[in-house]
């Protein structure tokens, strides 16, 4: 049995436990938080211990999944922990990603550890997508498309504009867009051109809805790019439509090949998800078996999942991969 | 510069020369045949030497690209020149890949050489697929669908039957079953349900039309458990309208998570290419990369694509693969 700790116990934290049941292979030992631990509800009957403990669970975690954020938790949990045990995470702040890998590298490799970073959908199933597609297709281009689905970094933008009480961000695909990339006409897209942005905003009391919208829409980096519709609606409407976090998303590689590059070749990955936090939870979970092989082969530092074999995800023998994957 | 060499010069070995000049790091030294090396018509100006003499060139390839057919070539080309070289293969003949794979194994660890077996679409991308899909998703249903494209072996064996000029067959996937699929219904589906053939028949003079699609449809294994279409036509038309290889198809693996597993989670890989045989070629070259570089590293016997990371297919290092691809 592989012993999983959990650290952050949000709606990641959350997914990671419930994947845990799907996994034969694997145990929750325990859930560490920041908060009281007596404060958490959790799903399975598991311990759940304060933070500052943490250190005295060295011996009996094989591996700790980092559930926290890439905006101000994994930053310093990440190389903190990679020193104590082996950890997986999903840091997905793409323009830091080499600078965090050193940082844990040096840290796993200083405690004779493994960690894998940066595991998820995109990054991670995503990333290693477009390896495949842009090594097989060496000619051509790629395109990452995101969504129908809830962006918790957009969400939050809108939620911290004065006078907005909630809000619920959709990142949207644009349909001519992708199937134009399917019929591998290789568009230049610009950033309005591959997806639009629908907010569902509820208005605190007395605020003004009109200068809220083009707070929005004028908002640099977030929404300025975009075409971006704004729907106030009730707190209600909000709780009862718009509380699921779906997501999902499409890479496309649309490459040519042949004497004069000629022939349409086309590779697409997608992914429709009812939940974002439960599917990327069991993409880590896979990860941290990889991590516990790695670590018991001796291996240590940090890793991505383009360094992880397929089959070391995997529970089967290469008797029972041959026989039934191959 | 890795120094490829292709034995075999069918429409495979065709599409890896042409794949080559997409790849700045390797070169092609020469193409190895069992027929008369001056009645070949090569594309690019490269040596083309008989079979007799490959064992002259062991120390002028990196990596042997084995091009031959899974029916009779690789069941003794596979074991025999694993001993001499590196070598990356495309065997297809499912329910024989673990015993090949046992015998090439044993070879190349004899000559101390790397093998990368079944390397190509499927098996190959979609076995990486597959086991990344149900690895992820522990409860759900995994669905492979192929086509539209030709299939050569059910091409091939409509060519067998006395009076048949010349054919070319189609397996289409059925659309209805391909929807329910990606809406998450995991139905259950027979054969029938899931493909359909469609034969393109040249008929020789005098022949018998009526008989010869009777013994098509009824052909076991091969057209008895599906809905087949034959149409006759005039070996102008075949050429004509029929002479390319497309081919393409579905990886869709349909799951669920969460307290109940209520939640569906859908993954799917696809796709969707103009020819067969050049998408082929390149998947083999990216493999003769990670060949190549195991060899380097001194490893030696069999491997399959399932236990090669996704970075060692590229020529990127690890700083640009963190910036480009994560």
């Amino acid at each position: 049995m592989i012993k999983i700790g959990i650290l952050g116990y949000g709606n990641l934290g959350k997914g990671v436990e419930l994947g845990i049941k799907q996994n034969p292979d694997m145990e929750l030992v325990s859930i560490f938080t920041r908060r009281n631990p007596g404060s958490l509800k959790t799903v399975t009957n598991v311990p759940v211990i304060n933070i500052s403990e943490v250190e005295k669970w060295k011996d009996k975690i094989d591996v700790m999944i980092l559930c926290g954020g890439s905006a101000t938790d994994l930053p310093n949990q990440g190389p903190k922990y990679a020193e104590m045990f082996n950890t997986v995470d999903s840091f997905d702040t793409h323009a830091k990603v080499s600078e965090y890998y050193n940082q844990v590298n040096e840290k796993a490799i200083k405690g004779n550890k493994i960690s894998i970073i940066s595991v998820g959908w995109d990054p991670g199933l995503f990333s290693i997508n477009r390896l495949y597609a842009e090594t097989i297709l060496p000619t051509g281009n790629t395109y990452t498309f995101w969504g129908k689905g809830v962006s918790q970094g957009h969400s939050d933008a809108i939620r911290r504009i004065s006078g907005v009480k909630n809000a619920v961000q959709y990142t949207i695909p644009i349909e001519d867009a992708v199937e134009a990339v399917r019929e591998g006409n290789n568009p230049v897209l610009t950033t309005r051109q591959k997806h639009l942005r629908e907010c569902f905003v509820v208005l605190e009391e007395g605020a003004d809805g009109r200068k809220i919208e083009e707070e929005i829409k004028t908002m640099p980096n977030y929404f300025a790019d975009y075409d971006t519709n704004v729907y106030f609606i009730s707190e209600e409407e909000l709780n009862e439509k718009h509380s699921k976090m779906p997501h999902g998303g499409f890479v496309i590689r649309s490459g040519k090949t042949g004497m004069n590059e000629q022939t349409k070749q086309i590779i697409e990955y997608s992914l429709k998800l009812e939940s974002n936090p439960e599917f990327t939870a069991n993409v880590l979970l896979s990860y941290a078996r990889a991590a516990y092989k790695l670590h018991e082969k001796g291996e240590t530092g940090a890793r991505t999942v383009l360094d992880i074999p397929p089959a070391m995800l995997s529970t089967k023998t290469t008797e029972e991969l041959l026989k039934t994957i191959i």
